[in-house]
């Protein structure tokens, strides 16, 4: 058995297919016809696809309120400000458009506007109550999709916890490959490692279980075949159908399963440089922190280095489960990731604070590492990062 | 990508773990302060569980009728008379407690006791609402536990179709691996390859996709492992908690992809001959259907072969293809359900009469089919398996 204790609840509604986009507004009436859409400054702009949104909204006479301030790294002063927005105009309905910055801001405030106290204080006080959450993602990373998760910035002191709440799982995810073919190679490398790590986590962590491996396995085998492709062939439908496949596959995965030290350890790096991109602060992260939980994670490495599709060809099972590891340093090589924390622009001397806020803040990341980590060891992954 | 449109949703809440049924009472006190109890005969009775179940409600102050009156085939008879007492008494929630056949019927009977029609005209009048349901599983097999599908029998046509609506998801599903134990050597046989023909069918039909083949690929590797021992094993607890879950990630996968013809040809044998536990046909159905299917299903049955342990050893793709089909038979074998369906006690001249019944009541699961099946076709494979 897996696990001694399981429970799996998710109810969202989730709606995979080319140009599913089209039907946002159908959706949309069933819940409000005043929503609000959130998204981020420039790239669902420039894409066209926010002047799609509006116009397939209007087109089914859902009016709408436009928030698109969100930040990469959403800080908590935009979430208020939004949720400040959607309470004076009487929004009905949240729509997050974009990638994992706005999905996860736009649960954020779907909370915010349903209650009377700042964001940041949903940390430690549990919420009963949301707007409803439609997200629309344009990324194949986050998973935030289809996950009831949020993570948010405090500009002032530079934390970015994670939280979530059984009313914050979104109402219906809209993953509609068609609007992913416009992500720069970039996001789509750094948004397909997210992938990787999330179900890397999931599948190793001390929560693990029979329900969030199975996700987790069918996003490895679709990994394997397409995150290098979608990366060089952004136009190709199947590799990007695939990707978004796997996103909402790990998304489901940590919503049950929960992450590790790699996100617990990314977090910081990110919360204190708001221009790191997520999933290159995992990348800097992943090699070493792997060879940190080779000895506990032997037999799963081997079976993720299997669904990859490393050659067993005579190596022994310790070979096995390390060839895992340089598995993921060609596939961090292939997608221009091969980043350490130093190119990131982490200045060194910052490195005991971030190890001390992967505890404050993702504290539950660490303790479902499967190899027991202190604020010693977390430093050390740091430092062998840089 | 594994399918062109996906619709993905599923609201049960799952719990899963050894003595869970214990939290009944607080569970069920969610959604009423009355309850009734839909279970079998004998089996319940005897193992002492029914006992355990109503001190358990008692004990959290809800009280609770008993309908202990379910066939292994139920019948409309018995649906509409449970629906008419649960009426009659003001009953508020609907507690399913046992195996296939007592889970289908208590989501029937939540249906039929919010209406006002007899609950076979729910074949063809939609249902909007039910009394909220709770399963508690005692085989591993159905997966009835985790999905919103009912089998249910008219005694005069001996029609057997399965239905499904959106309001007849449980609410809750509680999966005890303890309450297990119980289950008797055949009973254990027939409802384990009932969960392998769940996933099989569902991993290769028309209607598969990426979050159905997840649950299929950590299913039959489950089954790898644990489908013998737990014939062998009864008391084994790592055996049947694995079957369990197997079950369940089985229950879901059909609730997402379906069944096939197996399935389909399945019903009308047990509709016809309500002593044939499901299992027992499925079986005796399942070879012949496989070697119907072997061309369209090659890649797929090349996977299953690897997932569930066959070695390749040198076979080429037709050999290892073919040899899931004899790992098939070699298991069946080992769970002493290598039947025909003459074993079964049907009646050849039948036949004709059964074939037609597959494309009458299950004709969405004879669709689903990888290869087409029309109704000479589906005789034809009554006739190899008599």
């Amino acid at each position: 058995m897996e696990s001694l204790n399981i429970n799996v609840f998710n109810p969202v509604r989730i709606h995979f297919g080319n140009g599913f986009i089209n039907n946002t507004g159908k959706i949309a009436k069933k819940y409000s016809n005043l929503a609000m859409i959130i998204t981020g400054k420039t790239s669902m702009q420039k894409s066209g696809v926010l002047d799609r949104l509006v116009k397939i909204l209007k087109d089914e006479g859902v009016k709408q309120v436009i928030y698109d301030k969100i930040t990469p790294n959403p800080t908590i002063d935009e979430i208020d400000e939004a949720a400040r927005i959607a309470k004076e105009k009487g929004v009905g309905l949240i729509i997050g458009l974009g990638g994992g910055s706005p999905l996860d801001s736009s649960k954020a405030i779907a909370v915010a506007a349903k209650g009377n106290i700042p964001v940041w204080d949903y940390l430690k006080t549990p919420a009963a109550a949301a707007l409803p959450v439609i997200t629309i993602v344009s990324t194949s990373g986050t998973g935030s999709e289809v996950n009831r998760y949020s993570v948010m910035t405090n500009p002032k002191t530079k934390e970015k916890p994670g939280f979530g709440y059984e009313c914050m799982y979104p109402k219906e995810a809209i993953i509609d490959p068609e609007i992913m073919t416009s992500m720069p190679p970039y996001v789509t490398a750094t948004t397909g490692f997210d992938v990787f790590v999330h179900v890397l986590e999931a599948f190793t962590g001390k929560m693990r279980n029979a329900f969030s491996s199975a996700y987790c396995m069918q996003a490895f085998y679709l990994l394997k075949d397409n995150l290098i492709k979608a990366y060089n062939e952004p136009n190709n439908p199947e590799a990007r159908g695939n990707m978004a496949l796997a996103s909402a596959l790990a998304g489901l995965a940590i919503d049950l399963s929960g992450v590790g030290i790699i996100h617990a350890l990314e977090h910081p790096v990110s919360g204190n440089y708001p221009n790191v991109a997520h999933g290159a602060g995992l990348a800097a992260l992943t090699v070493e922190s792997m060879k940190y939980n080779l000895e506990a994670c032997k037999r799963d490495f081997m079976l993720i280095a299997h669904h990859l599709g490393v050659k067993r060809a005579g190596k022994s099972d310790d070979e096995y489960a390390y060839a895992l590891i340089e598995k993921i340093e060609e596939i961090l090589k292939s997608i221009n990731l091969n980043v350490r924390l130093k190119d990131l622009g982490v200045e060194k001397d910052r490195l005991p604070k971030m190890a001390k806020e992967a505890f404050a803040t993702m504290g539950f990341a660490a303790q479902n590492n499967p190899k027991d980590v202190d604020e010693k060891a977390a430093l050390r992954l740091l430092e062998l990062s840089y």
